[in-house]
């Protein structure tokens, strides 16, 4: 383990998880810690409740299709969602630097408020901390939230079996590539934008056509790869994907051919993918591309008894790869 | 209202009031967070929760007394217990710069233990974040936290009425003086530390003693001048406090003097000022120094009826002087 605190301890990926289980988790162990899902659930007289919580540092702050107002809401509505609740209420916690430019925090609250509303959640609570310039860089938004879970619904990144399928619910890593792009510089000619989006109502719609939705994922940062590891290392069981299946536009597809880049790992910000038995799985489907944040979705994958622990992919020509968690951190301040 | 943002807005007083009213309400306004008061208070089932939420952006992070791990669970604790609820689970969100040292992370998060096993509040869910050097100062750290509130209680800033009785639980302007003298290398030659402590049973001892406790603030941010300002604003009485009744240490007192500090301003992270029917004052009073946390609680004075909104103290020398709201910033990154 290093001596310093390294940017890929911030990636999403494998350093991030070695650094939750090998130096965070052996202080706070605990049942629900531990599962290390998007939240925590927990019963309260008999009613269950996610609770969650996320800071936002994205640089830019302000981006094609969003900003770091909406992606704050919308990331913590997702997380509950991901846990099977419904959100109910938020906090929304602002760290900002000295010298700010007050119509930007306007701009964000507004954007706040804005998302706040299509979600359907409510901002209760909040803090603001003012730091001197050069403590931080413009402004960082800390989002808590909580929702409750209907009794008949139990997801979770264990539950994935052997038989089930992958869905994912649209193209991927437009998030990280439009962050990527704005911060860089780089003119991508074409209009990619940020996917970020409120997922509530898809995941409604889902569990409206299936009672067998095994597991959620909201693959942010560490993108559909690093997700789908999770799902395979704690389900263990192992995950085949398809090439050919997976969404992503050709735009940021040639974005990622000319920076390097892998779209299965890069950050989505409204999306989720969803593991639901087989039965059940054009079922599932066809509801969320009734959706407009579902239109693109498909089925990419299954889950197999044989390599727990792992995702192999399928590829285009034939051949077969194993698909690692991201190891090292490709694009910091993501999100 | 300028138009950048400054470290007054961040003070917690006059213009951090301002902010939030001209700027952050207009937003999200609604009952719960209009009632500004340290967290939010919404029933779910017929339960009633307290839902707050405090980044910690302390320089520097460790101090004696505590360091920002053990500030960032108390404060929470300490804003559920001011709603009249028992805390019960906490987040906690790290936003580390690149480099950190592993071995500080990690007594920041031994101190962070021992402080949610003092509470008795389980942190049962997280993120963590690293943005590139220089982004952020240190680590920043963000906690929200869930209580219950027992059916009898009801405590809130618009709860106090003409007739009542103020409690401070001890002395005052310990933490902000420690801060304070940390950063700037001061020597005090003395053992002034940080009263950063977890409220919660201090306030359980309380509420064994009254049922009529109408209003809890722990005062930080701004301080005990500050938080009384609140309390008669919100609940539209005057407050008349004694010079000579408030609790300060001789050292603090001192370094106030040199520093040309207003003790009334200064940040406390261990105390709680009561507001209690006066009939139960005596009592609650009593009970309060029962405990390690309370031993040097004092009266230190009244609600009235007149100067709605104003609080004033009768000065040791016998005159009377009008106690404001804090304006600008007397101490960045107190906590």
């Amino acid at each position: 383990m290093e001596d310093k605190i390294t940017l890929d301890h911030g990636s999403g990926g494998k350093m991030s998880h070695e650094l939750m289980e090998n130096v965070v988790l052996p202080y706070f162990a605990n049942p629900m810690l531990d599962k290390l899902d998007d939240g925590a659930i927990f019963s309260l007289q008999g009613m269950r409740i996610a609770f969650t919580t996320d800071s936002y540092t994205v640089d830019p702050i302000f981006f094609p299709g969003g900003d770091i107002g909406a992606l704050a809401v919308n990331g913590t509505v997702n997380d509950i969602c991901m846990c099977g609740a419904s959100p109910l209420m938020m906090s929304a916690a602002l760290i900002i630097e000295e010298g700010f430019p007050m119509d930007d925090l306007k701009r964000i609250l507004e954007s706040m408020k804005e998302s706040a509303i299509v979600a359907g959640v409510k901002i209760v609570t909040g803090d603001t901390k003012v730091v001197p310039h050069g403590a931080a860089d413009k402004i960082f938004i800390n989002t808590s939230g909580i929702g409750t879970i209907p009794h008949h619904i139990d997801v979770s990144g264990s539950n994935a079996k052997p038989g089930d399928k992958v869905i994912v619910s649209g193209t991927i890593a437009d998030h990280g590539i439009t962050i990527l792009a704005g911060r860089e510089g780089i003119s991508l000619k074409s209009d990619i934008k940020s996917d970020t989006a409120a997922l509530n109502y898809l995941v409604k719609r889902l569990f409206s056509r299936s009672r067998d939705v095994h597991t959620l994922r909201d693959p942010t940062r560490g993108g559909v790869g690093t997700s789908l590891n999770e799902i395979a290392q704690k389900s263990n069981v192992g995950i085949r994907i398809y090439e050919d299946k997976l969404p992503v536009k050709d735009e940021v597809k040639g974005a990622c051919e000319i920076l390097g880049l892998d779209p299965m790992y890069i950050a989505n910000e409204g999306k989720l993918i969803a593991v639901v038995a087989a039965k059940d799985a054009e079922k599932v489907l066809n509801g969320l591309r009734e959706d407009k944040l579902g239109v693109d979705a498909e089925i990419i994958g299954e889950v197999v008894e044989d390599n727990q622990g792992k995702v192999f992919m399928e590829t285009a020509i034939g051949g077969t790869r194993i698909v690692d968690m991201l190891h090292g951190e490709q694009l910091p301040r993501i999100c």
